[in-house]
């Protein structure tokens, strides 16, 4: 694999402009003047398949050739990647191969189904997973499309941010959550391509930093036994993935659960948009750090808004 | 009172749109699917203070002569436009005396005093919400904007129409919810003199089903003791409101709690945007009557996002 540039991103919008939603970007005061900042958010709650995952799922789809695609695509996964596959295997009209744990959620199970993804169950670990994958993969040459370790799936993550810059052009920081790297890896790109002067600031949970911590290290630390209510922030970072965050992300922030909770709150009460968890973290590291975020014009990426409404935190 | 028409909308529009939010239109492809029909969501739950009512009564208290403005503005109510009137007021820096009973949530007490109100709590009766409310008029001479009952406040929710379909301009139904009868006459108006084509179809609980009753009678029925989840639609139709109603209204259909809970569900769910029941009532009708709306391209006024997260029905 290869790591993707800037090219790749605009290459990447060009092909899948016509399958996404180029989301809105939308402002609240109350926010601003609690936080003390300008914030634009960038609403990926509101993509197909309700996460920014769409953008790269569909560009790793659409790049395929036609031989590979007759033979489909496939992943392990039990979250938005796997909803977001089968709606852009979907829409090339092409087969999803999607395997699930056997303990996923029943709500998950039904949105994969419902994009047309081909569900195969497996015991749930990891192991499995990988074993189940690999035995469809060989038997039917699919092209398995990892969730975020795949250089079209990074090009089509950085295009949210290329939106916002195009639409927001003076940005003093721009903020993403971080969770095996995908998205940041994309938004990296993009924000220091279009501007060198803008702050590229992750935020990730404080009991799921392995990325703070592999950033800090300089080598990867893979997430053990991670425990966060963000739970699309719970896989460890790829390796196509590390090398863009350790060149081009600033700095990486951590957030307590607690705070999680609250900027998702604020976000729904005051913004009447449903976000998930993983969204909140760079709000929440604004409301930990706001001497440091003090009067900047900040954007955040809304990564996605996929939560079972009858299990919330509040 | 005079009864408003569409040159008051259009003058109300001119007035207040620099203070008001043009909101987003979206639609969502798993509702059209799920009903049969093309429905466009014009998100009055993204409007400032949360609903639809800021529109009426920034016409209102804008439309105020200077000296009228120098002594303020005032309201009984405990929702939705006591948030609006005090906001509206604080832009045109002015005072909003908000009349609350005594037993109000803390969380609407909280929302008025941000927005700036001056809040005087009563007894939780409709008497004592009268006699104080005239008691602070006569003191200070300040004018009483009713919710609904009012022609300025009828003109400037009309606007919501008026703006969705200048960007939609072929509906053959435009559908809002119906408590008081100000945003469904606004809505009437706006919508007949546009296209007298289109069908303006108000949906209401059953649990509180006096616009029904009324409009099929022919006179106001008040409504005693209304029983929905929709807490903004409990009120009775005004007298300025109802002679609208009656001569452009086409239809007004009633809804069980149910299906209120499932179509709100439904917005929050596949739309990833936080309404109030009220706000769910005309896709609960759609739910209920799909054959009828088989095929139709339909706008409904999403009215409000302002829910207490921590009472929710799922």
């Amino acid at each position: 694999m290869t790591i993707p540039d800037f090219k790749d991103i605009i290459d990447a919008h060009q092909l899948i402009r016509e399958f996404i939603h180029c989301t809105p970007i939308f402002t609240s005061s109350a926010i601003d003047r609690l936080i003390g900042a300008q914030i634009f958010f960038k609403c990926e709650n509101l993509q197909k398949t309700g996460a920014f995952k769409f953008r790269g799922a569909c560009n790793a789809v659409f790049s395929l050739t036609e031989e590979q695609a007759n033979r489909g695509v496939g992943t392990h996964s039990s979250g938005n990647h796997a909803a977001a596959l089968s709606l852009a295997a979907r829409m090339k009209g092409i087969k999803a191969h999607i395997v699930m744990p056997s303990n996923s959620p029943e709500i998950k199970k039904k949105a994969v189904a419902e994009y047309g993804g081909i569900i195969t169950l497996c015991e749930p670990t990891l192991q499995s997973r990988e074993v189940t994958l690999s035995k469809i993969a060989e038997d039917l040459g699919i092209v398995i499309v990892h969730p975020y370790n795949n250089s079209k799936v990074i090009a089509g993550q950085g295009t949210a941010t290329k939106e916002l810059l195009e639409t927001i052009p003076v940005l003093d920081v721009v903020m993403c959550p971080v969770g095996g790297g995908g998205l940041l890896s994309g938004t990296a790109i993009s924000a220091k391509a279009i501007s060198p002067y803008i702050k590229v600031i992750a935020a990730e949970p404080t009991g799921a930093d392995d990325a703070y911590r592999s950033f800090k290290a300089g080598y990867i630390i893979p997430s053990i036994k991670p425990k966060t209510i963000a739970d699309g922030l719970l896989t460890s970072l790829g390796e196509i993935n590390f090398p863009i965050i350790c060149e081009k992300v600033d700095d990486i922030l951590t957030v307590s659960e607690e705070s999680i909770v609250k900027a998702m709150r604020l976000v729904w009460e005051r913004m009447k948009l449903i976000i998930e968890p993983s969204s909140a973290v760079p709000l929440a590291a604004l409301l930990e750090n706001k001497e440091r975020f003090s009067n900047l014009r900040i954007g955040i990426i809304l990564s996605g808004g996929n939560i079972d409404l009858g299990n919330l935190p509040f």
